[in-house]
């Protein structure tokens, strides 16, 4: 199956029918932007539609299974792994028209929105009501909660409050076979039927198309205080997180920058790092006002130990800003030195991280690629960048099989290829690495009663079975 | 299919060779104390096999697949829906001999367990170390993990710790067809292929045989305090509810008793109520030692306003125990006064509580049935115990009809009609008021997808579907 085959003309007219002619795109030029993601991969749709409400997104999904088009949902494509590239051709369905937030219900601690509906506009909505959601991921700015969903992307606040999996109540969603479902409730606890909710949380649109999201709210903390802490090694640094982890008061985020990271951003205004902290923690507590300075000092408390060089627990507003900006100087220091830089975001047992890294300081060292670590160290979840250089000869071929054995190291510890990215393209390949075959035909065999023409972003997530199904 | 069949004496001498003969009971009067649950519904399995590790589970199931023999697994029948009830005769797979603690990780605040390990026996595992899993069943004493799970079944303490679904990071398990699974991860965050593990928690042992489960541990509490508050009616007690919800201090449990509970409780010592009090709320915080004073501060503020009564705000030990007087009375109370009652675990959004009740309270004066409400307010969810008397003339009959209006009474307000009891046999019937028929269809998809032969506790959670297939 590619593209629209056969069927092409009649059903090129029945998709301007269902979504009005304003609404689909067709020359080549106006669909390509539809085609790429953050993966830096591209590929261009046959065609891209504009859905504004769900009964669209219905009838699209019913016309594209019956005459067997590839259907890839998109959000804003902020995604890092390829998951939206429609690498088998078909038809790109924009959800970002369907950007409503359709009910704010702050006694009920829930907010019903559009998938197509921004991050950004979401916290914003629920703050007026004194409410935010959870995930929080860099792109919160321009992503969307479908794409949020169909990733479970998180961020730093996933530590504290969790991921899309624990902050979403409910779904309408349209399976492949066109099915319009409705899945979870309006309450914090239900426990009738199947949790079809989580099961397409973080399916990459290969089950079903969201068309509607009940997330569930948090009040929003009253104060928060930042506290950064510098150490020898990391080694020093991953006891510090294993004790901070270990005591009452959780972290509202427990962010890492290594060794490498550090060196970057070192001579960055306002950094202030001295030349033997090899590990940085930025730790940020929130809760009530009258809380948050004693959270601080239990958390303070536990992040001392053998290694420590320097510790500051900041006040609010811009005293706590000093404090994050070596991790806000990171990401623009990665892009500018190594503009193919290979970003992975592999998690592992916190207690496994020492061996991680270290781990990962003889990859480096044997395939000779620098590779900088920072990320979500209480999930226990790093951002891996592999700073390729393609003018250097051999160096791709070697960050191949340097990311190889970095996922074996992973899974040898007992972690996951994905934190929060997802699968997508990049890690398609990988996946039999981590679940086993007999799960995996499992999955296979889910997905198709909720996508029976295999129409839902195909050739993502799940491998290609090997030898006959 | 019922039973063994002509596979009979081969299917005997089979599960023998699997378990062992010690671990097979086949005298009807040793099976039948394994044929009930808490529902007092009674169905005699043919056989009672008991497992002792994984690969019998794997062995047991896949000869009842090939034999096309119902398999119940059943834990320690705690549950109060008939869930564990062989309803299609067969055999029982009792795991209780399978309650192994596997390993205990602080650092990576997880506990691996084997599904027949006591909700308390973990309790006590994890608190050497620190750590707490949240779900406390009032049944935790003698409930299973397997069986927490198969529910999803919470407690107060859900309201700030969430339910077995937000705390669970993996399992293993069995599914109908024989295959072995491992499902999630280690680590907090993970998002390489689709979510078994939160389709299998909640699905009642209809899907797969739960064999090991990866809990998620969260740090013990330094302190806590009860606040005990009382209300002259549901109206003021729900917006304090709502009021309580919306600030930053979630409560860890905010349980409510409605006035016919409060006048069964009235005179038993320790409870002080007046007798102008229609509706109580008891109220716990918990948190870092340094603040759950100012935690209990906030929360009685946002407790007081119009209709309130009386506010306490305990101390620690047997101080907060004093408060919990009537909670710890009315059950009891409740079992003297209508051992026949019918027990519903509904659930509504916070908001619609006052219109809840207001409702149940028109339903019991129709159908002439006392109706006590108590429960976990701040999840919505809502114990509703029909007081019947079977001895009284057409009462059961008026109790059915009760009860019909009071799923409908819940679905109106955006409800569900079980927060953390299930389905069972209890509720099956009522499923398709609350699930469409095009999700229940997805449903029996994905079932017949891990449970090809329907051997997996067959009769229960999905209505059997109305005509052909």
């Amino acid at each position: 199956m590619k593209g629209f085959g056969p069927a092409d003309a009649a059903f090129r007219r029945a998709l301007r029918d269902v979504l009005g002619s304003d609404n689909v795109l067709e020359d080549p030029a106006d669909c390509w932007p539809y085609g790429y993601d953050n993966s830096r991969r591209q590929a261009r749709p046959e065609a891209v539609g504009f859905a504004t409400e769900a009964g669209q997104v219905r009838d699209v999904v019913r016309l594209c299974n019956e005459a067997h088009v590839p259907l890839v949902a998109r959000g804003r494509g902020t995604g890092t792994t390829g998951a939206a590239v429609p690498v088998a051709g078909g038809l790109v369905l924009s959800l970002e028209r369907m950007d409503r937030i359709l009910e704010l219900a702050p006694d009920d601690r829930l907010i019903v929105v559009e998938p197509g509906a921004i991050n950004r506009a979401v916290q914003e909505a629920a703050a007026t009501a004194g409410f935010f959601w959870p995930p929080d991921p860099s792109s919160a700015d321009y992503c969307t909660v479908g794409g949020n969903l169909a990733h479970n992307s998180a961020g730093p606040r996933a530590v504290k409050y969790g991921t899309p999996r624990e902050n979403t109540l409910g779904l309408r969603a349209v399976t492949g076979a066109g099915e319009p479902i409705r899945a979870g409730v309006r309450t914090t606890k239900g426990v009738v039927g199947y949790d079809l909710t989580r099961l397409i949380i973080g399916s990459e649109g290969t089950l079903a198309v969201i068309t509607e999201a009940t997330l569930r709210l948090t009040p929003l903390p009253e104060d928060r205080r930042a506290i950064r802490a510098l150490y020898t090694d990391i080694g020093s640094a991953a006891a510090a997180i294993a004790r901070v982890m270990a005591q009452p008061v959780t972290p509202s985020a427990l962010e890492y920058i290594g060794g490498l990271g550090l060196d970057l951003v070192r001579d960055s205004p306002g950094v202030r790092v001295p030349p033997d902290a090899r590990a940085l923690l930025l730790i940020e507590v929130d809760g009530p006002a009258g809380c948050v300075a004693d959270a601080a000092r239990a958390v303070a408390a536990a992040a001392k130990g053998a290694g420590l060089l320097d510790i500051e627990v900041g006040g609010r507003g811009e005293d706590a800003a000093d404090l994050w900006a070596a991790r806000k100087a990171l990401s623009p220091a990665l892009r500018g030195l190594a503009p193919k830089k290979v970003n992975e975001d592999v998690a592992v047992p916190v207690s496994r991280l020492p061996a991680f890294v270290e781990g990962v300081d003889g990859l480096s060292a044997r395939y000779r690629i620098p590779i900088v670590n920072f990320g979500h160290a209480g999930n226990g979840n790093i951002h891996t960048n592999l700073m390729v250089d393609p003018q250097e000869s051999g160096q791709v071929e070697r960050a191949e099989r340097c990311l190889s054995d970095l996922f074996n190291l992973v899974l040898a510890l007992g972690g996951t290829l994905s934190g929060e990215h997802g699968v997508g393209l990049e890690k398609r390949a990988f996946v039999t690495r981590e679940i086993d075959p007999v799960t995996l035909e499992v999955m296979r065999r889910v997905k198709r009663e909720l996508d029976p023409n295999d129409i839902l972003n195909p050739g993502k997530v799940l491998p290609e079975p090997v030898g006959p199904a």
